[in-house]
């Protein structure tokens, strides 16, 4: 667990923090895990009907309490013309629950990018449950299977898919990208965004395989970036922050500029595109490819940065990141460059969320090997 | 429940039963429904395995006690090219028992017509309960929805779906056509033939809703076959058998002679087309149209059955009933329409699976106003 410098610990998910901490999921989502902004007015719902939920670290977890993940799955673009109800995330818990014969002692985020940060405090508010201070990715990826959990030995089955309309589906496959392309199919199906429960976990394995503190980070990254437009530079601050975390503190600018060109499009349930940003002094263009989530950003044809390490667009002057939905051709934009946490960078995670996976042909160089100057 | 002359009681379905059983079934199935002689080794196999299965009367179940359907989907044409094992519809079962945290005490029939008339024997037998004397539609339909138990208000969801690998889902729709459509998907997605559990009811259910004492009218009808071909005329047999029957009593041979042309596609997951019967002695054609199963057989463009009363087109001389895909250029057939089921010709089940639920643009209209002079 890093050591977070804010003066409040992460013991309840109040009211006053969701706007950093939806700053912050905005921040880790990398460009996607659709718009937090979204996420927040529902959890802030729920909060003022139910009450702040608890958010408690994995250290404090039962080891054979059952945790439960909370998500909406659907391109992002279609989540941003939806209202996002926690009827269909609620349906999917419930089915899955009674499924597997046990109910949740505690919601776990399946990503801490993006609006899946911030609708499990809306259910663990609605519930009445304490929220993991964790999720499986410390960022935000377009695939169910792309998950720590998966990494180290949890299956993405059984899991539950739901609609708005109360109907639901259970899904147990033979592996984890069976689960994907079935659930994904369903997303077509059924509505273009769906609820989704998956990964039933007890709380030994999200010791073992989660992303540790994450909900405190983009906590603290939010106030950060706030704090900073307070005393006059919000990327020193978030920097400064970032840099005393365990896994965020490998970052830089990578580049300034204007956007100049955007390539934008769903497809088979995704985002996918590129948007090109051009240098402030006439230097090579930086590119940045993104499917969902940014992938990579690359000067001149030179990989400046790649999945699974997190990329970031932020607007020059307030450092508000942007997601790819939110990407307009003209905006004056900085590229940020971070590292991702060390349990994320293991050959076998890297099978699973490297480049490859994303059809990139070339290795992961983690992000202080290129800012360090090679 | 009908009178049966048979001198056995369907007390138990035995290995000696199971060829009758199949070849009555093959005659229900009214040309669709898989071929039974498929799900009769998987029957035989079962019950030298673990002994044969009670077969009980809907009187003797208990108004609590689950009871459990346990059924193949998928295309016929598809079922005969893969070896029809028990393990997906187990899979299937267990999948809907655990989901609704109940065990079957009975299995029973989703159709007494084709495969899923014998593969529920099998299931039975290696769970070791009885197998109940009843069925959703007294005959074979190729859609989930089209039962008796959904035109009497069961609903066909929760249903699981599951394949050979043991990958399963489980379908919560907000209607049954939604959960037909779902089902229909996951035969793609699963394996082109699918175990499948659904309408889950309680024995007080299965009493009001079911086509009851099919079975044993499966039974009584192949062993007529049989019989009659012993004692010379295997169709006056049949007749005379189907004439002591509650339901299938309005009956009679329509047609007779060979098949002149044969149209058949396996699209959409159905097995669809025509076949042209050309009479004996240079009247009108017979044309028999299908979706899986028997539509409608017409002679000169005027119908002389309709679904759902069954056409069964048989070999000519053996009385032997052929499915669909059985069906061969050159072949000497009868065609014979039967009366079905009297709660399967109200107006909400003619809704269901009268003529205009599969695009036929024409009132059903009873075989025995038909046969008997119209």
């Amino acid at each position: 667990m890093p050591s977070v410098p804010s003066p409040q610990s992460a013991s309840a998910v109040r009211l006053e923090d969701l706007e950093d901490m939806a700053r912050g999921a905005a921040f880790l989502g990398a460009g996607g895990g659709g718009d937090p902004y979204l996420g927040r007015l529902t959890a802030q719902h729920a909060i003022q009907t139910y009450g702040a939920p608890d958010c408690i670290s994995v250290d404090d977890l039962d080891d054979d309490a059952p945790v439960f993940l909370a998500a909406m799955m659907g391109a992002p673009s279609v989540m941003t013309e939806k209202i996002t109800g926690v009827d269909e995330i609620e349906t999917a818990l419930a089915a899955l629950e009674q499924h597997l014969g046990r109910k949740a002692a505690a919601i776990i985020p399946a990503e801490i990018g993006g609006i899946n940060a911030m609708l499990p405090v809306a259910i663990a508010a609605k519930r009445g449950v304490p929220l993991v201070d964790a999720d499986g990715m410390g960022r935000a990826f377009p695939e169910l299977q792309m998950t720590t959990f998966a990494v180290y030995g949890v299956s993405t089955s059984p899991a539950a898919v739901a609609n708005e309309y109360g109907e639901y589906q259970i899904i147990n496959a033979r592996n984890d990208k069976r689960t994907e392309d079935a659930a994904r199919q369903l997303v077509i199906q059924m509505g273009a965004s769906v609820g989704l429960s998956c990964y039933p976990m007890l709380g030994s394995e999200v010791k073992r395989t989660s992303v540790h503190g994450t909900i405190t980070l983009a906590l603290g990254i939010g106030r950060a970036i706030a704090q900073g437009r307070k005393d006059g530079d919000p990327f020193d601050a978030l920097l400064a922050y970032l840099r005393t975390t365990d896994y965020y503190s490998e970052c830089g600018v990578l580049f300034s500029g204007k956007i100049a060109d955007l390539e934008r499009k769903v497809e088979g349930g995704f985002t996918r595109g590129k948007c090109v940003i051009k240098n402030d002094d006439d230097g090579d263009d930086m590119e940045v490819i993104f499917q969902n989530e940014n992938l990579r950003a690359s000067v001149g044809g030179k990989t400046r940065c790649i999945v699974p390490d997190l990329i970031v667009i932020l607007d020059a002057d307030s450092a508000e990141p942007i997601t790819t939905e939110g990407l307009r051709y003209g905006q004056r934009v900085k590229v940020m460059g971070v590292s991702c946490a060390p349990n994320m960078r293991a050959p076998n995670a890297l099978q699973l969320f490297g480049p490859r996976a994303f059809g990139l042909e070339e290795e992961f160089i983690p992000i202080e090997q290129r800012i360090n100057g090679r």
